[in-house]
């Protein structure tokens, strides 16, 4: 029995502590490990490396994933697809962990439908954006770049009494705006869950030029009203005696090396991924949900995003007063 | 109504963050907030300060506490904690908000039991050693502390092929030593919680000369087999050929800018000690339960001390292989 | 004797723990510090703070500037720099310490031309384009901010093989670019100094695709050719088959804790500063020379900005083949 | 003409940023470089490998050797030498390059006098205490290092009230110690230039109880005093009243990623020992004196250690106060 692995779709820090952890429990279990090269584009491509527990010394801490990623284009076309399940099969691979997201589940569960492989997938996205587990590899260090970055912009901030606003990454889900933006304490924030009243914002920046001088407005790059440009351009019309800076934080948030918490994560979920394909498991996500390793059919992971957690709006806003 | 707030015991990464949260949302609520410095200490010196919004502006991000903490040996007197209530009553406080962890909870049990005062605990400790939250304000922090430590120390590993036992921080519990461990891929972790078989730690290292010749063993200071030393002394006796080095991480673990994570859950934590207090619940500790903002009696919190996850046990073992 | 104390221009890390070694060498010495806040704002505006020891305490470390700065305009005109002076005099103040850049300079110049004020300028800037002293306060600092940062960056590059222009400070300046570009590895990088041979970036990227994938450059924001996206343009122009991406690096670069050698910089600026005001010294910037405290007239500072250094780009130039 | 490289003694970051610096200005020179792992024990075992650029890609950022580094006692021996003399000829390499400090350039030194080798020293040690450059490559890596340990330590002092004993790395020096300590604004910094006059220290933290609760001191572990411990002791034996707490830094002083400054530093002094071994200079050491590359005779380098900087004691001095 072997075991086919990619990270596919965006990179995140953890992924090389979650391959890690796939190869180890694996060689455990008596399973061999064959890695692709950037995700599915590596088993059309025949491009593949043995992981054996030497190959993954020394990368639970190291950002990016040494099988390397991509979002295969390809792969949407069911011919091309068969020519992954024949390559897998020439290989005597009949299972596949794959890490990534949304994109990266949808084509696992058409490889499992169209030609029968079992297939389990690993949240590995910085987003969070999906559903079945509390959260994906990656996100907790994505947060904690943003909130150094911001500690940094705070410092200007406050010597400039500017208001900033920071635009972070969310296209569609404001898990990163919100939980960074509640800890710096940032004095708006805007997500795409919610619809964004600049009226309240611009009064909320209003009330606080008594008492401070400098504020921090969190914008998640997918917010309805605009990113930071349009944010900033609608509270310099508003207040014209105020400096009103922009930073798009931009691809520093995917990189670095994984938190703490993310490696912990990762062990969990590609120890449980290999538990799952020994089990026969298939078509699944393995999430974490409390301290539990869960399955959750993956087009449930997929279909229904992550409601926006109604405690943290609340909280959010109750303290950016 | 005012409340009375309080750090107490050792300080952790967070406090600053909590003491906002609870000003901000005791401010909402139209309730005024009296700091006491360093404790019980402060209350039994009427050393205080009224915290309004703008006195907790800029320290969320600060390690530390700005109130000061204390483990106060006066407060185990029953005459003392009644000149605590009288203090409290003349400054017209009758409910308490304490940040701490064992310590500072039997204090305020024992203030609410003897002289009726409301008393609401907010889990504040690095140790992560309390029954009834999933985590306590701090311990992220200082996990993280200890991977970006070790990470470090196996650069230096690495390089000269050397075996390093380091110490974390952990009397009584192995949760910063179990996490962090895993979270740099520890070769061997040591823990209060299990008992330490030294033949197969030995064992353990014998196997990974061949593949790898540096390794890292975590030890938890209050590791039933002994501190980093004498680890360290059973492994050269046994490994006579090679280099074994010991770091103490001592104080650093305490200190640093919180987590996203621990400044998160300073947040909710801080926002549901007001309301529990508003809701006029007493003599309990706030924690989180996955995304839950829980009661738990004080008392439970202190006594029960949190079991070991099996599953972290479980998946430690497995990857340290 | 009192000592006026001003930071002003765009804030740098490292400006606090100046203001430090002002206040506490000045206590030294017997003389007073009045710190003004937002710069030369604050002496037209009166807005003062006297500066003692207890004042500067837990400030070596902050990022930003207690006594805040701004870009005073008003200061530009004449009879705003006699209101000034004024000022001054009314407050007893005879001489100003002016933390800050070329405009900061300009001002103190002028100040002490007209009205015979004892001036001196230390050299805080995160741009490192004053001449006469081997580094400014700040400089180290954002260097490092940029390379961990790009550290960053390169996790990605590197998982998905892309092409990433980062862009960084410096409008008339490469000195943040050249370091940060030698000391990331960046595959080309492009200052304001140096006439861009954009054929000859691409020829080098192009003779990269062998051996590594992905690559880094790095543009300063003054290059002449353009900003990072001019040269990501160009370059996707060129390698339609690549991606390529763009980060500006933006304000994060001015923020953030002090590095090591910033913070021993303004201690011995700070130092000097006061030790120059004891002598009589005026109307200089006291600035480091190897390892001595030097003083340049202020006019050759702010005149002749430093030339690239000839075996920087020499050194980069080979390292980046 | 093939030049042999080791890294040797103990490790410093940014030893890898000048190995790539090495092996790239090599190849351009078209010269071959041999890697000998584990310094003069590679050479005495014949254990290495060849370098080209694609063996240093994506190390420049890396703490830690990738040629991993041993102090050989071996060598020590007369016949020892001849024998890596011999080996060494046997591959057709005719200079060294060595990396290290002290032990490593006592060793080249042998090896030129007893063998007529070209050897070239370059200085990498985190101690400083090389005669002849400004900076060892991971001195400034190691000093922030100390200083943001320390400033987290200075968390839970201040939060405590209590007094820090720091013992940072330094058998024979404080450089360490004195720029670090002036970097966290210690209230004392032990050096083992000086004599310590434990009376005035005792006397400086009696004068500081007013002002401010919390101090630092900062103890290089070789100083004559004693270390850490014995400075607490003698600190707990005159004010019984206050906790002195005990940290020492140990290891992690060692690793981490190389700050910006010694990857620049590793980069001119890379290239420069290439420059050296091309123009037939031996029995050097390459490093920097201010902005210039020089070379100094092994011998000077060795036997004269750098003198603690008189401006640098001055400084410190005052602004601990």
């Amino acid at each position: 029995m072997k075991i086919g692995l990619i990270t596919s779709g965006g990179d995140a820090p953890g992924m090389n502590a979650c391959v890690r952890a796939v190869v180890r429990s694996a060689a455990q279990n008596g399973l061999e490990v064959i890695g692709f090269i950037r995700g599915y584009e590596g088993i059309l491509d025949k491009d593949y490396t043995v992981l054996k527990n030497e190959n993954v010394a020394q990368i639970i801490q190291r950002g990016g994933t040494i099988l390397k990623t991509a979002r295969s284009k390809r792969f949407y076309e069911r011919e091309q697809r068969s020519l992954a399940a024949e390559n897998l099969r020439s290989l005597g691979v009949d299972s596949l962990i794959a890490i990534g997201g949304d994109g990266t589940f949808t084509g696992a569960d058409l490889l499992q439908k169209e030609h029968g492989f079992k297939v389990v997938g690993v949240p590995g996205t910085i987003d969070n954006d999906l559903f079945g587990t509390d959260y994906t590899i990656g996100y907790d260090t994505a947060i904690n770049t943003v909130v150094e970055a911001v500690d940094k912009i705070r410092d200007t901030a406050l010597s400039h009494d500017r208001i900033f606003v920071v635009e972070v990454m969310g296209r569609d889900a404001g898990f990163i705006a919100l939980r960074s933006g509640l800890a710096v304490g940032a004095e708006a924030i805007l997500v795409p869950e919610t619809k964004t009243d600049m009226g309240r914002v611009l009064k909320r920046l209003e009330g606080r030029r008594k008492s401070k001088q400098s504020a921090i407005v969190v914008v998640a790059e997918g917010d309805e009203f605009g990113g930071a440009e349009d944010v900033a351009k609608a509270i310099r019309e508003k207040y014209t005696d105020r400096e009103v800076k922009v930073t798009k934080l931009g691809h520093i948030q995917r990189g670095g090396n994984p938190s703490a918490m993310d490696r912990v994560l990762a062990g969990f979920l590609g120890v449980g991924a290999v538990e799952a394909v020994v089990k026969g498991v298939s078509g699944v996500m393995v999430g974490m949900q409390h301290k539990n390793i869960v399955h959750v059919p993956l087009k449930n992971a997929i279909k229904h995003h992550q409601d926006v957690d109604d405690n943290l709006l609340r909280i959010t806003e109750m303290l950016s007063v």
